[in-house]
């Protein structure tokens, strides 16, 4: 379990301070994460890696020559926000590009996905991509929803070391994609992490056995099995990954098996005795393999397999020169690059216009509903912080505090310059985005600032204005999540409750009526997803142990819609 | 735990295979351990040094250019032999000597002290060093008495670097002596591993505290706390580290925050972030600090502040580049070192010379005894596991029925060539030595040699000749070993047995009666071992725990007695 913190709430930001002392010579830390102390020279690609926190050295155990320029740090197993994602490829990139990768999950997906378009219309060319390494989490007619995890490091790996070459942006891209489709992971686990604060563990793993492909936040694996002997589980590991070999791929491979924290040096050592027989037996000459701890989750107990077939110019990457905090290789020559005097952070804010009057008044309403919701989240952080706890990682709470918190202070900061409803919306929308981090913190932002967009800064709203609003919202929302109704997700409590208002307000009813109306409906919804599983590979609990427990998310936005019912009721007295 | 192995009895070699292919193009193993993969150039010290396996990088880890040239490899957390760590050595060993380095732990210091005597004897100029930076196991007044932790890490490297330097053997071994009174330790414990194959801890710390200065066996602790915050942990390792400043030292420092296994590095920056701040108020530079894992135990939770005090030499070594399977550092210059082609091990077999008749029945009964005590451990080797888990590491049985098993097989061997009694217990005893390692390895091995070499070969002993030996044996092994009665080791059974055996031969009686009528004194004694308490620092258990349970060497031994009275009686028939 995490035993050493402060106060939870900041592990990952002390983390960072203790991992920047130490490593000032490679890193200098700057708003969402870190960058090379080093300037990007002219001409040379940046490549900028991320996800979560927990998995050091992934990701900024790796920022320095042959590999990344940059990483997004975000709270521990918690999506990064797109402005932190932004943030970092900002400051890392020089003037030829930059490549943003993190592994395939729901959360990084969007954030990174978002602050590529950001960069984007700033004039950067930015692109992405998203690992998907781990073969135990979908098919092979499927490999768009296979998750990553220690193939991060060999991907990461190529395009950093290509970057350093001076290769251009499309060769640095089309070398991170090759290097992906020739990368496949297999893992095992046997005992599950405590998150920093939590009394129990985030998931477990019954005592003697092993869970066969189990991700790296406790998604939930494909088959439990005894615990098996040294020799077996390299069996095991070895016939699955070889069994994916890509079409075309050569007899040469990159390994890696990999420690996820508990599983110690010299077991590894143990299993790679007989992995490196199999591979040999198999015909395979392996190009100097990694045996330790790349791709970590805290102290969760098991390994991984991970083999990239290699052609001559992966190969030759895979082996090149670095020098970063947790990995080095071979001898770099001194290049003289210039020491960052100063990090430059440029941040972009709009300007706020003012509304006509109604316009103003009704922005002072919204962020009067914003500020009621940030209230009621501190007050329910801990309740919601349990019923996420279940099946997911206990951050809920926390995620939504963060979020409305800033969605509150940017909203007053609107108000206070005369914005309308509009600006409100969509300035509490990017805070809440920036702040919270995560899957429900990227929601929330875009569907806030949809439903801003939409609304506009003049007048008060009308009835019809507000349901759309609703619908423009959740269509914000499920365009960029992806999910579906039966999901398990705030949408089984989102999609009742606006069907409810615009049936109200379709039949005449004024909004304010009609969403008083429709919060049994949204908190029945919330509380019926008790009912459902969660899909693989969208969502990080064990799913079988959330049956029984509605979904936070869902719970929480039912809170958000309780709230401003309240609010309502009071404004009518 | 320890999961993922194939026969705890071959860990170490499997665990060695695995790492000596996954790391080919920079170690070779040898018998006994590793060397680097390139010869020893002429001119340079070589430095090489081990311990007990399970601490991985240390110690084969950092065997490589700039630190160690090799590296003797025990069972886990068990000393190699006198034989494996002369094996490593003279492997390892060039043309200008060569500085054997372990912390200080009673079968290391045993064990390597011998090689070296071995290897002077060969005309090797041999040193050799016990590193004694854990300032929880002794007094300051004290400081021979006190462990060697993660300030392995700096002596080794400062030596390695030196020896890399070309410096001669006088420097090196200086240079390793000023690191080692420079450098000072302070761990602590959360919890504790279990070695392969165990079905429970090797120790543990009660839930939601922590012990101050507990060993990286288990061995006992100074205090037990309540577990604190990351800042108030950092405060308690800097405090007290800082408490030590040797004299005369300045304010430039090389800090490690090691990891024991379980406590990750997101932790670690944690802490470091205090440690690093108070470090700064106390008016000390920290030059290139290491935050990670080091010096592990297994999977043990904890941590250790390590800080040496530098002088310019003592920090141009430690900022010096290296380059080793786990430790990289810097740009190394290409040497054009030659790779081993094949490693020549010498191995120095005595001739032997046949005794006369008598001498050689004698021989032959001798063998016949130690075949009869090999075949009695196979018996008690789970038991004596069982006794030696209590407060040990439970390979007490394992490490008996290895040395007696060699004991046989060399005993036989010598009986071939028609050997005398003396010349079948000094090979006994360093086969003895040479296959079980640890501490009572070498100690039986040293006591059953130095009763052979008063025996000599000729005639059948006679009564005081064998009251003679019996004393021999046992000052050879308090000579070696430095213990004293009520320490709760094998020498409380055996000192009452030959104070029987002698009064009894004084009075007249035959050596064979006076052995059968003092087996009961051994075994009675034995048994009272468990009404002691072991001394901090020369045994692994924790202390308290063993009140209550005998010391398995001292149960094993008596059965030793015990079953050459069952002979000297099937004899008599």
């Amino acid at each position: 379990m995490t035993r050493l913190y402060n106060d939870p709430a900041t592990f990952t930001e002390d983390m960072l301070a203790g991992f920047l002392d130490a490593n000032a010579h490679y890193v200098t830390g700057v708003p969402g994460g870190v960058v090379r102390a080093t300037e990007t020279p002219s001409g040379k690609v940046a490549v900028v890696v991320g996800g979560g926190s927990g998995h050091y050295p992934a990701f900024c155990g790796v920022v320095g020559r042959g590999f990344a320029d940059g990483a997004v740090v975000g709270n521990i197993f918690t999506s990064p926000s797109t402005q932190e994602a932004a943030s970092v490829a900002r400051a890392a990139h020089g003037d030829a590009g930059v490549l943003l990768i993190t592994g395939n999950y729901a959360g990084d997906v969007m954030n990174f996905g978002l602050a590529v378009t950001q960069l984007q219309s700033e004039g950067i060319d930015a692109r992405y991509l998203a690992v998907t390494d781990d073969i135990a989490s979908a098919s092979v007619d499927d490999v768009a929803k296979r998750r990553g995890i220690a193939g991060d490091f060999t991907v990461f790996r190529c395009a950093g070391a290509a970057a350093e070459e001076g290769r251009d942006i499309d060769d640095v891209e089309s070398v991170a994609r090759r290097s992906n489709d020739r990368t496949r992971t297999l893992g095992v686990a046997f005992d599950g992490c405590t998150m920093p604060g939590a009394d129990r563990p985030l998931f477990t793993v019954d005592p003697g056995t092993m869970d066969l492909g189990l991700g790296i936040h406790g998604e939930p694996g494909v088959s439990s099995h005894r615990m098996p002997t040294a020799a077996d589980l390299a069996e095991l590991l070895v016939t699955g990954v070889l069994a994916e070999k890509p079409d075309g791929a050569g007899d040469r491979i990159a390994v890696i098996l990999n420690g996820l924290g508990r599983t110690k040096y010299e077991e590894l050592f143990v299993v790679w005795k007989t992995a490196a027989a199999l591979l040999a037996e198999a015909g395979y000459t392996v190009v100097q393999p990694e045996v330790g701890e790349l791709v970590t989750s805290l102290d969760m107990a098991g390994c991984s397999l991970t083999v990239m077939w290699l052609d001559d110019e992966l190969e030759r990457l895979w082996t090149a020169p670095t020098d970063t905090p947790a990995y080095r290789k071979g001898r770099l020559t001194e290049t003289g690059a210039k020491t960052r005097s100063a990090v430059a952070v440029q941040h972009t804010t709009s300007q706020i216009v003012a509304a006509d009057e109604a316009g103003s008044a009704s922005g002072a309403i919204v962020a009067k509903a914003i500020s009621a919701i940030a209230a009621r989240m501190v007050a329910a952080e801990e309740e919601l912080g349990r019923i996420d706890s279940v099946a997911g990682d206990g951050d809920h709470g926390r995620g939504m505090v963060k979020g409305t918190s800033a969605a509150d202070a940017a909203a007053a900061a609107v108000v206070a310059q005369g914005g309308g409803a509009g600006s409100v919306l969509s300035a509490a929308g990017d805070a809440w985005a920036a702040k919270a981090g995560g899957t429900s913190g990227v929601l929330w932002g875009a569907a806030l600032n949809a439903a801003g967009r939409l609304l506009g800064d003049l007048g008060a709203p009308d009835d019809k204005a507000v349901a759309a609003a609703l619908q423009a919202g959740h269509d914000a929302l499920t365009s960029l999540g992806g999910a579906q109704r039966g999901d398990k997700t705030m949408l089984d409590a989102l999609e009742p409750f606006i069907t409810a208002v615009q049936s109200a307000v379709d039949t005449g009813i004024d909004w304010r009526t009609a969403w008083s109306s429709s919060v049994e409906v949204a908190e029945k919804a919330a509380a019926q997803t008790a009912d459902l599983r969660p899909k693989v590979g969208r969502a990080r609990p064990l799913a079988e142990r959330s049956i029984g427990t509605p979904d936070a998310g869902a719970i929480s936005l039912a809170m958000c819609i309780h709230t401003v019912a309240d609010l309502i009721e009071e404004h009518a007295k």
